[in-house]
């Protein structure tokens, strides 16, 4: 196989001469405001203190008031870095010059390549070789640039220059534009920024493996629209993950408009959305759905502490404000337990009589009466081992707005509040009708996130805990590919083959008429299920009898199903015992990015009505089917609820674990499905199953 | 039936001395920052050129450089309004004294009343009673005041002073701080403003009304914890509507813990979310879940022109920003179809050509190469019948503020756009990475909505096609009460009381021994089901076999349930056809506030699994059950998709109705369910059923 799925070696190659050139050359610097030449020699030069920087353009004389060399070649120094900003059809030049001239990083800026495919594409690679050949890094073409905010490097458009905690890595330039914005908004700074472009050299996951090492960056958002080997991404990010850098990603592709725009975009193959979930799953990456919801998850990963469990307090002063705060939270599935008497008791010390104390807290008027009432509450709910987090929510941040002369006191509590947070091993995460306030200033300083939207801290505080409670499966390996006879298209070829794999179906033979029908349902024993093949969806056709009970029924069925449906034959089938058992899905999906994807759901008519699955890379253990398994909704069903009988979990686990190795040594399957897996106290069967080729 | 659901009549006080007094008399006034007597005070006396304001404090000689008198009686006017700030202690006292000095409206600021129920619900309700009696009007108590910036009228707390077409009718004032927070922050002023606090007397109902007649107002957002007359509320909603001023509710109680917090909060009693739900399905009210919500949804509702259907054109600079908005457009139900031809290379004739115009449309770098090519695309699309409306996202409002010499030819390029949607019968929805950028400015003044989040563009446009296509039900009488036996208990009682209500259940008997068992299943005739009675969760706990084919294994099933179960009594059922029929969920709910409430879903093993129900308040007509039937995700499978069978939506139309017009007349009904409803091609059989007695 050639492809992205051949494994390649995670490149460790050093990044510094482009993150922290000693020189810098920009082909393409303009005098004209509003292009980018321009754009960039501005941006450059003011990293003049920390390193030269070389403006080349073969018709200007002086750009800023800084000399202009007509041609690379006539720099007096060797250009570390060369930064390319020029019309396409240059391009290719000014790569083989910037690489004669010594170049080990060059940004290629330079857009409309590759857009199109064919010829274009073919150049990047070329051109990729070449530099990867010379020793040194290609970033783009078509990127915004990159910067590092400890170095002083800003060698792109836009404002990359507040120095924090957040490395931003981007194959669309405008969307790295509007994750800095709103990070700048929350008051949260860049430790570096790689615009990736077409990633002709230089991709996602050697960039996310490069900032595994890299000091000032806590958070790496990723926005990844061509995922290469996806494989190898989701292993970088677990090292990322492991060196306490968690990756947040947004990515694009789940609607066929979204696949249209992306493909234009950068001639990438969008991974399919399910299959970015499994990635995400296996490699502990929190999956964004914008660029707020980026950031929001950056801040709450920047928690000193993360939540250890779902259970949180709610403090606040105002009815409205906790009880919208204790709804949201419950519907992201986290709870407010009520508070012990003599906790309640305790924070109620203080205040009015008519306060709310038993979770959530509503201080009812109790805040503009003292104001530490805020702290106080916050800190017992944090100090306590009845909940996990702590939420603060609504006016606080407010009073020092609407009334300057109180900024010192709210000033103070934000103190306490901030001091009670160190010293406690649960976090606390602030809604606030004023987030900006700079009163608030001491819990950002104790890395407290505060949100303008309590729907956003819920979800946020919400995903932190998953995070912290779901140690990443893992990325399994492929194992050898097996050459086997190519995939029999046909329901009782498909049945073999699932058979010879180690799944169980019901006992079948194929008729084509009445005679050899009857025989085959005597054998079998009367009542028999009876299916006319040919047809993807069977059932949906009365292609499907269960319950044939005599020789009379089975022709009358069989006459109904010619004279509807001339199917080329007919099965004949044993009756499944369906009482008391419960369907699955069980399939597998094969990724151009991310290989084959096993998918567990609810089965049979609901399987998509429900929207109830769980995925995962494949290959799975039988314990990682299980926990899939144990994970869906309609779990409670399986594992005997309700004074139940518990169903054949592990059988149901081992036919997922079995159809997944079948998929995984098979390159020539491109999906194959089982739907309904029937799983019974006694054991799970195959009811119906089909197979696509790749 | 005395209590909420005793029909009101709509109120029509006239409140012009509420909003519009000529003379204002506060009770409480204080020098001392930080009291709300304090800031009512500088607030009123910001009206002093519309009307007279009289500052009244027992013990203050001037408060803010106005004389104070030391009670009402002294003030030297019939003060039309008077605001009481006081303690709680001397409220009842105070709203005397003001109805005594001819006041006709009286805004109650003073907490701590009829929170703990009890002896201050009295007082509350006493005074109420008081009020109305002398025909005036009673704000509160427990509330945050009233402002209106037609009349300069700012009697709050809080800045409601930048006038707009957005009324705040809130039960919480802390809410309402935020939704005036977050409306000033995009653009959005407010018309009249009414902090409602515990209802005494006004109520969102009444206020609401009011407001259908209140020129400056355009969309109404209101915070309700406690509806009363729920159905009263739903047709003060439709009345406004009509009138062209929508409601956008918040609202809690979603969880057990945010009721346990409204419940401290004002002494109401939460209405389930289901209900609400189905009220505002009815009054066509658009339910926001945070106050960031209500405010997008505002901005939305204000658009001139509103999407007739759900075809979305996307422009955008930047391949990454318009797949985005693709895929979260079509996970809102948006289409995003591909264009024509000949519309597609008119928009790309002045684009690189690179540029992408099947839809979305990637400028892909021909927004800098001439900012026209923005408003050229948004127009093309705006005029063509191919879409319903327009979506511009992603950097658009940047370019001004990332280099000020580019101010000029964004805002022309914005008023371009203003003037197409001027033009046009479509919406503009722009998202932008600046949305507070002044170059905007012609798009806001076109009432084009600006979002900073594609998210919120993408749910507010979903939601304003569902408001424009859906024509609420309006709120059904309920009719008479039917006289009746009390609800008896058990199995057997719920299907005869269900029968005489019309609804169709397979022949069964009670027995509760096997002889007595043998005799009935041979007059069913074999095969039978039989049913373990006495328990909720029959099937769960194996009190339920099908296909009980013979003596023997009737005998065989009768012994292990006894063993195991213990059950009163059993029944033998005959055998419901199941094969191609579809279990549906039908069910009844008694609302406090709004009623009986009619479900209706997905049934069997998957009802609370699937989640998919929809609701309607009771009664219901056939064509309405009909349509809710429709409107289930699992609708696909009653209606005869993928060439099977239609089955009988008709009949479980008429069960529906038959259920819903039952729980009605009765209302010692509190709740009634039949689950599942089996629906088949003739016809609609329910297979199991329960009643809970109010």
């Amino acid at each position: 196989m050639d492809g992205p799925l051949t494994t390649r070696k995670a490149a460790t190659r050093d990044l510094r001469a482009l993150f922290d050139p000693n020189t810098v050359a920009i082909v393409g610097a303009s005098a004209t405001i509003g292009k980018w030449g321009n754009w960039l020699a501005r941006n450059a030069l003011r990293g003049k203190d920390h390193r030269r920087i070389f403006l080349v353009n073969r018709t200007s004389a002086e750009i800023l008031g800084e000399p202009v060399y007509p041609t690379l070649a006539d720099v007096p120094e060797t250009p570390e870095l060369v930064v390319i900003t020029i019309g396409s059809a240059g391009f290719e030049q000014a790569v083989e010059d910037a690489l004669a001239a010594g170049a080990r990083a060059i940004v290629g800026i330079t857009a409309a390549l590759g857009e199109l495919g064919g010829a274009p594409l073919e150049t990047q690679r070329r051109l990729a070789g070449r530099v990867r050949e010379a020793g040194a890094v290609l970033v783009g073409p078509n990127c915004l640039g990159v910067a590092d905010t400890a170095t002083g490097l800003n060698l792109a458009f836009g404002d990359f220059t507040t120095p924090g905690p957040l490395a931003i890595v981007s194959q669309s330039g405008n969307l790295a534009l509007e994750l800095v914005r709103v990070s700048a908004r929350r008051g949260l700074g860049i430790s570096r920024f790689v615009s990736l472009g077409n990633q002709a050299d230089l991709d996602a996951t050697e960039m996310i493996d490069s900032l595994t090492h890299h000091e000032p960056t806590r958070v790496i958002a990723a926005y990844v629209e061509d995922f290469g080997d996806g494989r190898e991404f989701v292993r970088a990010a677990l090292r990322a993950r492991s060196a306490g850098k968690p990756v947040v990603l947004l990515t694009v592709g789940s609607s066929r408009s979204a696949a249209r725009a992306a493909r234009s975009h950068t001639g990438a193959l969008v991974s399919a959305s399910v299959a970015v979930d499994a990635a995400c799953h296996a490699g502990g990456i929190l999956r964004a759905a914008t660029a707020q919801e980026v950031v929001d998850l950056a801040l709450g990963l920047l928690l000193p502490k993360l939540p250890r469990g779902r259970r949180v307090g709610v403090v606040g002063d105002g009815g409205g404000h906790v009880a919208l705060a204790a709804d949201l939270l419950s519907g992201q599935g986290l709870e407010l337990p009520a508070l012990s008497q003599p906790l309640a008791e305790r924070i109620a010390r203080t205040l009015p009589p008519n306060a709310a104390t038993a979770n959530p807290v509503d201080l009812a008027g109790g805040g503009e009466q003292d104001f530490f009432n805020y702290s106080n509450a916050v800190k017992a709910l944090l100090d306590c081992d009845e909940v996990d987090s702590v939420v603060l929510t609504g006016y606080f941040g407010g009073y020092s707005e609407d009334d300057p002369q109180l900024a010192r006191i709210e000033r103070d509590v934000a103190r306490a509040m901030a001091a009670a947070v160190e010293e406690s091993n649960r976090p606390l995460i602030v809604q606030s009708i004023y987030p900006d306030a700079p009163t608030l200033d001491p819990l950002r300083a104790a890395h407290v996130p505060i949100y303008d939207d309590i729907q956003s801290a819920a979800r946020v505080l919400a995903r932190l805990v998953g995070h912290s409670s779901h140690e990443p499966s893992g990325v399994p390996d492929l194992g050898p590919v097996k050459a086997g006879a190519p995939v029999v298209p046909g329901y009782f070829a498909t049945r073999r083959l699932l058979e010879s794999a180690g799944l169980a179906f019901p006992e079948a033979r194929e008729v084509t008429d009445s005679a050899a029908a009857r025989r085959a349902a005597a054998a079998i024993g009367y009542p028999v299920a009876l299916k006319a093949l040919g047809s993807e969806h069977k059932s949906d056709r009365g292609g499907v009898r269960l319950g044939v009970a005599s020789e009379a029924e089975l022709d009358e069925a069989l006459a109904d199903m010619s004279s509807r449906l001339h199917p080329p034959s007919f099965s004949i089938e044993r009756v499944a015992p369906t009482g008391g058992g419960v369907e699955l899905l069980v399939g597998v999906r094969r990724d151009h990015s991310f290989g084959p994807i096993l998918v567990v759901g609810a089965g049979g008519l609901y399987a998509e009505l429900a929207g109830d699955v769980a995925v995962a890379l494949a290959p799975v253990t039988e314990d990682e089917a299980a926990a899939l398994i144990r994970s869906l909704r309609i779990a409670p069903r399986l594992l005997g609820g309700r004074g139940s009988t518990p169903l054949d979990v592990g059988s149901a686990s081992r036919a997922a674990v079995a159809l997944a190795n079948l998929a995984v040594s098979r390159p020539d399957i491109a999906e194959v499905e089982i739907n309904p897996l029937l799983v019974t106290p006694k054991g799970a069967i195959a009811l119906d199953a089909r197979i696509v080729s790749a």
